[in-house]
């Protein structure tokens, strides 16, 4: 009956009346439907932004009175608020401006203010990393060209157009909450530190100010010599660290309020201390020492490894640990979730929590470099859900990633958090219209780490895909209980399963680093050419052959489970206790080796690869019936994508299950669909994987 | 019980120990398994190819005595046989041959001949065309390069491997019973004609003529022009007709058994007697007149068709009927089975009983040009019995196209059945190991039109696939009825759907020349530029738009229907009797149309395409089950073709479903799985649509 009335309701609203979307103002569309009386003592840059947020976008009652109230609460830190049917309450303009963005974002949201939020957020410093190349290119960056940078000639005149863009960015971040930039790719320029770039950055600084958003640039190690004119980049060198002092005078004169570096240092040919003979500790002090007078802080990458015989996913811990207690305080470690290198599922480094006198940070990887760029539709809230809450146990139980990083376990001074950003020039900022969701789901996670995947994409899917306000006056509205049923149940279900369809078909069971080489799109788990070094390879990863399947760093192999705290240690070790999620990952095992479910390895991970090609075919099932409910614009896009991405998971699975098959030399279980791909067309193709 | 015993058996005999087999000798693999005494009065080079091979491949009783006898027998016709389980008895030295072969087939296929089998063939002239170009390219051929012609110098000089593969062919030839070959593309060159061409031939033919194989030649209409020097080939000159008569006789002094002509005039470019403002007649004629004397025949093809507004479909009709009875009666109008063009379904051709007075014979397409090429798994003998059955009504009930060009009905001169080759230069003949299953079936057809599809597939597979004797010798052997249940049941349920499953996945419903030009391959259904005339477009065949699809060729359109005798005329041109799977073809109907299913014609039309892959798929399992049973050679050859013929028919559906959308405006049905690929995208990659 409710089914029928429903079904009667959409008769009467179809066809809706929805404008086309371009997706440029991504989950800022709310437009106000009445007018709002503002009242503030105060006025700054920052206020006036908030009190015009209201006016442009209030759904309240019409007429109503909103208070902003600057006073100190104990309950309310940092740049957190208070919040009430008619009143924000905060300790600074920016908490204003974050009370107000989630003031609007209640009423948009169909979820009203019952008696009062106070909301603080997780991390102190939330920060997109942006890799964006001086010539305007972006590393791993599938949605156009920087908007930071341009190349050609005037490439650092700043237009109108820039800094309508610029704001454009800062509004977004301030809705959510982060709070800092890094302007430029790790894999740094040293021409960023040159007066003319450091204008530049001034010039986007302005921009971002009244956001709240602080500027941070990656900085090359080297720069003392190639833009400095010293002949060393030692860091004992006593040149060396006056040409960083002055250069952080330099920069603090033209941005005050810079927030500092982001260094890669000794990692994939990039110069750092080792070159002296010196630690990461000596190469991040020598910065933080020059930063500090001006509350400037350095973020330093254990992204580090090299091509010798240990185990890659060992060497950051063994590298960093010796390390902890010699740094400074404004030095934070910065670690990629997993051991590895952003991989679809990865278990948490083993340095989080382990370093326990140094302060660390998270690095998430908000572009999907690993996970189907901007073709594939990946919500990546539930794969951060899952690093964060994981539990280290370095503090007894409950010490888990979030907790380590946060402050609320160990004492740091600042506690921060980054992410790759996925954003470019493309009018819809991230390419595909989803890959939004990742920009917004980091925000949110940044400043709340207890939010569920399902509040965020709940919340971000009725902020993006609820019809408008305007839309709504027309005659074919729909209602919301009929848009909650047919669109944002089974649309937020799509979402919160698709990392799991990636990783079955991807990479199922601990597998990791199958990937063609360069763009990481396609697979490429026979790809190992000689001249190539080992730990760049597949088979390294994989180390298939037929006697099994997986990386052995168990005690018996590489050992790298001596890494975690007990009794993770030995959950990790024993084949029968490990997480099967994280199997292959931790195991080399027979191919006849029996699952808990009975079957077989090689059938499990036959089947793993058929469910993440079928759940991409009820995406696309679920995006289909859908279509009622959204523009035509963003639906055809979404739509021709996702045929992409069941065209691309039929790839994957042909291409693993007959590269490996070679070495199983079991039949895939019958009732599985064949592979439609022949393994030596795949491995042709490869070059031309997307 | 039988299921374990089954299971049991396979245990044991597994694995296998299947010779690597490239296919070559096609089903010619036996070998004697014991010696056998050949009694013969006569000795001729046919009796001495007969005896050799039941000295071969003799697998009867030890030492056992096999007579052959020709002697006339009332009820053995032509070149048919008599067969016991000791002795042939035929009229003629090649009936003798064909019955040995006969004999050997039934043990074999362990079928023991029981009393005695009268076999005779049901077509004069059993005809397989080359489509050989005399630079040694083959016109829709997919198995290499011709086994007759050679490009370069010395292309006319003929070695032993040439004459030994020459032989290999006809041995197969005469082992299903063809005995006539043209061996030159009816788009041919008047160079055919020339003595340096004709010496070649007669090297052919001499080493055909013992096999029982006429040699027939594809000419030129223009020939006495290219290279006879004439002003004209009009053939009311005199000088024409006498220079076919001195190029007859010159043929049959090389060639005294030289079959005849074959011509393809005034078509797709070719010239002919239409040049000359005379008829079709005129022109089969004087060619018919210049071979009699030496009982040659003319093979003169209806395929004609011109760019005006007419129906292309009633077009051979209209030009051909009304010269009936003008012909020779050496001269047999060559037809193809249906109106257009060898599409994957067509009704026949209404030429077919609707020529009293003339000689008529089908011309089926062994070479899959629409139906995958050497790539799909297509079993032709379902298409070709559902053609040869099919009622034309022409003297009432019963008048089915068989009987219509076999003789039974009207009285022909000559009765023949002709099939455009699927033979080249490749080691296994034909490019796809199934493929040859279709060079089998045409021959056993033309012998005996009565065969089921089932009773073909059958012997083709134990012919082709069973275990050999001298496998059979190893310990690993396997019991025939294991083989009969685990191979021989379901890959011949495959090839009996095979056809059904591309008609699904290529043009259900009666639709047809959706293909992308050229090629004839890939889908194509939006090719239409303008430059290229009308009935060359697939537009113009499924008249697509949002009102609906069909050709309407019903009273109220084309009214080709008029060209089919009652109650054909009124069963197609009435939609509701016009049966379903030619109801494209008959009729323009709206999208929303209801079928008998219930389902609307857009709804079925997804649900063809749908069950065409979901059939392919199904395939690909089968065929994987049946590893243990098949050499590995032949196994990969297959498997990787499936897989190829599963990509493809998931693009034939992607591209016609998505094509076709635009005009029906529906949707998929929500349980069908959605299109992978683009429409675009699809339409960029047609070049490249192999």
């Amino acid at each position: 009956m409710k089914n029928q009335i429903i079904s009667l309701l959409v008769l009467i609203c179809v066809p809706l009346l929805l404008h086309a979307e371009d997706g440029h103002n991504l989950w800022l569309r709310g437009k106000s439907t009445a007018s709002v009386n503002v009242v503030c003592s105060k006025h700054s840059a920052t206020i006036d932004i908030a009190e015009q947020e209201l006016h442009q976008e209030w759904q309240g009652k019409a007429n109503a009175t909103v208070v902003l109230t600057i006073k100190p609460n104990k309950f309310i830190k940092g740049d957190g608020y208070m919040l009430s049917d008619d009143g924000v309450q905060a300790n600074t303009d920016l908490g204003i401006l974050y009370g107000v963005f989630a003031l609007l974002r209640h009423q948009q949201t169909g979820n009203p203010i019952r008696d009062v939020i106070i909301s603080n957020p997780s991390y102190e410093r939330r920060i997109l990393d942006h890799w964006d190349n001086l010539d305007g290119t972006i590393e791993r960056g599938y949605a156009g060209r920087s908007i930071f940078w341009h190349d050609g000639k005037d490439s650092l005149a700043v237009t109108e157009k820039d800094k309508k863009l610029w704001q454009a960015y800062a509004r977004a971040n301030a809705s959510i909450g982060i709070n800092g930039a890094v302007l430029d790719n790790v894999n740094a320029s040293p021409l960023i530190l040159t007066t003319a770039y450091l204008n530049r950055v001034k010039a986007i600084a302005a921009v971002l100010r009244p956001y709240g958003i602080r500027t941070y640039l990656s900085v090359n190690f080297a720069s003392p010599i190639v833009i400095g004119g010293l002949k060393t980049a030692d860091p004992l060198n006593p040149e060396v660290q006056k040409w960083w002092k002055d250069k952080a005078r330099e920069i603090y004169g033209l941005i005050p309020d810079f927030g500092g570096f982001l260094v890669k240092a000794n990692s994939e040919g990039q110069p750092g201390p080792q070159n002296y003979g010196r630690t990461h500790a000596d190469g991040a002090n020598v910065m933080a020492d020059a930063l500090r007078p001006f509350g400037g802080i350095v973020m330093w990458r254990a992204f580090v490894y090299s091509a010798n015989d240990k185990d890659r996913a060992k060497q950051a811990y063994s590298e960093f640990m010796p390390l902890d207690g010699k740094f400074r305080d404004n030095v934070i470690i910065q670690v990629k979730n997993g051991p590895i290198d952003f991989q679809p599922r990865e278990p948490f480094s083993p340095l989080f929590g382990a370093m326990k006198q140094t302060s660390v940070m998270s690095e998430l990887e908000i572009t999907q470099e690993y996970l189907g760029q901007a073709i594939h539709l990946v919500f990546l809230a539930p794969m951060w859900k899952e690093f964060l809450k994981s539990d280290t146990y370095q503090e007894g139980k409950g010490s888990t990633v979030a907790r380590c990083t946060d402050g609320t376990i160990f004492s740091q001074k600042y506690t921060a958090i980054a992410g790759v950003s996925n954003i470019g020039s493309d009018t819809n900022w991230c390419g595909h219209p989803f890959a939004q969701a990742n920009w917004y789901a980091f925000g949110r996670l940044a400043w709340n780490d207890q939010l569920s995947s399902d509040q965020i994409a709940d919340e971000w899917l009725k902020l993006t895909f609820m019809p408008t306000a305007s839309e709504d006056k027309t005659k074919s509205t729909v209602l919301p209980i009929v848009w909650d049923i047919k669109f944002l149940k089974p649309v937020k279900q799509m979402m919160l399963e698709s990392r799991e369809a990636a990783v079955n078909y991807m990479m199922p069971l601990g597998l990791h680093c199958l990937f063609a080489p360069e763009n990481h799109y396609g697979p490429g788990p026979w790809w190992a050419p000689k001249y190539v070094r080992k730990d760049w390879t597949a088979p390294y990863y994989h180390q298939a052959d037929t006697a099994g399947i997986g990386f052995d760093r168990t005690e018996n192999g590489s050992d790298a489970v001596s890494q975690y705290h007990e009794p993770l240690r030995s959950l990790f070790n024993d084949v029968n206790t490990c997480p099967e999620i994280y199997l292959l990952w931790f195991h080399h095992l027979p191919w006849t080796y029996k699952l808990k479910s009975g079957r077989t390895l090689w059938d499990a991970l036959c089947y793993h690869y058929q469910e993440g090609l079928d759940q991409v075919r009820e995406f696309q099932k679920t995006w289909d019936r859908v279509q009622p409910y959204v523009d035509s614009e963003r639906f055809y896009v979404v739509q021709s994508k996702l045929r992409q991405q069941c065209e691309n998971a039929q790839v994957w699975k042909d291409a693993c299950l007959l590269y490996f098959q070679q070495f199983s030399r079991m039949p895939i279980p019958y009732d599985i669909e064949r592979p439609v791909h022949n393994l030596n067309d795949l491995k042709n193709d490869m070059g031309r994987s997307r």
